[in-house]
């Protein structure tokens, strides 16, 4: 018998701008009809994807429909939930309202965004939860959608990217971290961009590869200052969600960290503890990209090293490196570690109850 | 008869990070002495400068006393207030606490800056002003030290830079604009930078020439974005006075501006008036580096489309590029614009009373 299955990472897609307008205001349906989308990194989306999977997207998963892949629900039902027996799925909707330049308005497409969310997927099918969709380069404004949205019960995280205009342990983002905490949800953190430069340290790659492996960097980079700057001390009941960064990386960071803690800590005398233990107790991960060691066996070390309580199993529902619940692992893993990986954990942190 | 002097634009320099020290807790003393300084661009400052001209300097700056140029208050009386007879001096220090990466550290430079500011020099000399030294990038703590600081009557500003992490029209900066307005103080734009990134939007540019050429494309940008985001209509009290950032790019950036106003204000439908009403009104403008036409006779032409108001005299002592308060124009200025550039227009501005 297979384990029961939670998909923490699964993509709804607005099928086009026509589908938004019915939940905006005139105001800024007039300012959409005027100016479209004007983002911070208006090439990003265009080209980082390979050309062969137009939108990321997995080849066999455009809806009869016509719309593009991840925006007709009867399909994802036929391909995804249905076909794995998805208990529950979180949707992250990675519509361009967060890097939107002019933040107003950008605030008025996350809140549409949502209302869309709640109508077309969470009230249409008791599996699906989602993420708040927030414009989180403005804080403040952030902060007051998430108080207004996140009163739907089908919402349980809120949703940033790795790619920022500061590093997110920054003073400049706690309000949002104080208003999820007064939600009660986690910061999910996913894939994408809303910086204005390069999107990596050592400025613009040439290929998607390096852009895909960035991700990598870019997520530790965020786990570095989320850390240090005391965002888990200051707020004690925030979660943190890391979303397709993979997680091979953490051991060899946390180790790195909590020895240079522990010769430096005069540099940081606020810090309550190791590194270590924030991650360990603060943060969850999600699996897509499935780690893939030379040799398969070295996953299971892995997945301990990791902890059995961190890692939690996702699709990456529709796109191209969508990870099959029953093939995602290339080895065999012990069943408790399993179950918890592709239920359990996901269950507890999110207060899934069915 | 000379014209009246107030110089609006004064470097007063803190001699090394000991007479810092005894301005600042323990906490915070300790800090600096074991990471020193750790800003986002560390070696904006070790190369900007020509090599011929050390600390920006006029070579003839450097006191007997030993220190740099600029920290030698009676050296300072001699080469300027004296010599000019200067009726006020603002001084504007830009000592690295804004660029400090971790910023309660920079907000403690600060405040230590601003005190030493207060014991050494507005309490030494009547004659001199200051701008409050503030750690811009976490507008909350600058926020806090303006509160504080503006208690002393010395200090007439608030200072900072126009190359910053984000325009300073965004919302994230508005802190800084109500503490200013609930100081009574204009917000002062001089010459330098906290970016993290190039100083210019196409990339590190190769020589001093573009570094110091740029700045005034640097300026442009944060005028285009302080009137555009609605600054000025949040803040009825807000005045913006650029320093060392000339000042013949106004005319036709207003003309442009006006001009797409006109036709796009359907895109910022909350701006209460055109462009250039905000600049005529709300902004003020130091003259150093003085504009020089080509045809000498074009500056005074140049000068009346500015505006008569607008303008404020400055010498920018002790940096090399020096502008003397006798020779600074290269034409006949008319008697009555002379005036107020050099004497009226400051005294206003700052309400200036002896």
């Amino acid at each position: 018998m297979r384990d029961r299955l939670i998909d923490c990472d699964v993509h709804n897609v607005v099928s086009s701008d026509a589908a938004l307008l019915p939940y905006l205001p005139d105001r800024w349906r007039r300012h959409l009809e005027l100016t479209g989308s004007r983002t911070f990194s208006p090439f990003v989306k265009g080209y980082a994807y390979p050309k062969a999977a137009p939108l990321a997207s997995r080849r066999d998963a455009w809806p009869p429909s016509g719309g593009p892949p991840g925006s007709d629900l009867d399909f994802m039902r036929t391909q995804l939930l249905d076909a794995y027996d998805v208990e529950f799925a979180v949707l992250n909707c990675l519509y361009r309202a967060p890097e939107q330049r002019y933040d107003v308005y950008g605030a008025a497409l996350a809140a549409a965004v949502n209302d869309w969310q709640v109508e077309c997927w969470l009230e249409r099918d008791p599996r699906l939860r989602a993420s708040i969709t927030v414009p989180f380069e403005s804080p403040a404004l952030a902060a007051a959608e998430i108080d207004r949205a996140a009163a739907h019960p089908g919402f349980v995280q809120v949703l940033l990217y790795p790619r920022t205009q500061q590093p997110l342990g920054k003073r400049h983002y706690w309000p949002i971290y104080e208003a999820a905490c007064r939600a009660g949800l986690p910061v999910g953190i996913h894939a994408a961009s809303t910086t204005p430069g390069p999107i990596t340290a050592a400025g613009w790659p040439s290929y998607y590869i390096e852009d895909h492996t960035g991700l990598a960097v870019a997520f530790q980079a965020q786990v570095i200052s989320l850390i240090m700057e005391g965002v888990f001390d200051r707020f004690p009941d925030l979660q943190i969600v890391l979303l397709e960064g993979g997680f091979a990386w953490v051991p060899p960071l946390m180790q790195r960290l909590d020895a240079l803690h522990h010769r430096l800590h005069d540099e940081v005398p606020d810090l309550q503890h190791p590194p270590s233990h924030y991650l360990r107790h603060r943060i969850r991960i999600t699996t897509q990209p499935m780690e893939e060691p030379e040799r398969p066996g070295d996953l299971v070390p892995l997945l301990h090293e990791v902890g059995q309580d961190i890692l939690m199993f996702s699709t990456d529902y529709p796109h191209w490196d969508f990870d099959n619940p029953h093939r995602a692992f290339q080895t065999r893993v012990p069943a408790d570690l399993h179950r918890r990986i592709m239920y359990d954990n996901a269950r507890a942190q999110y207060r899934f109850t069915s």
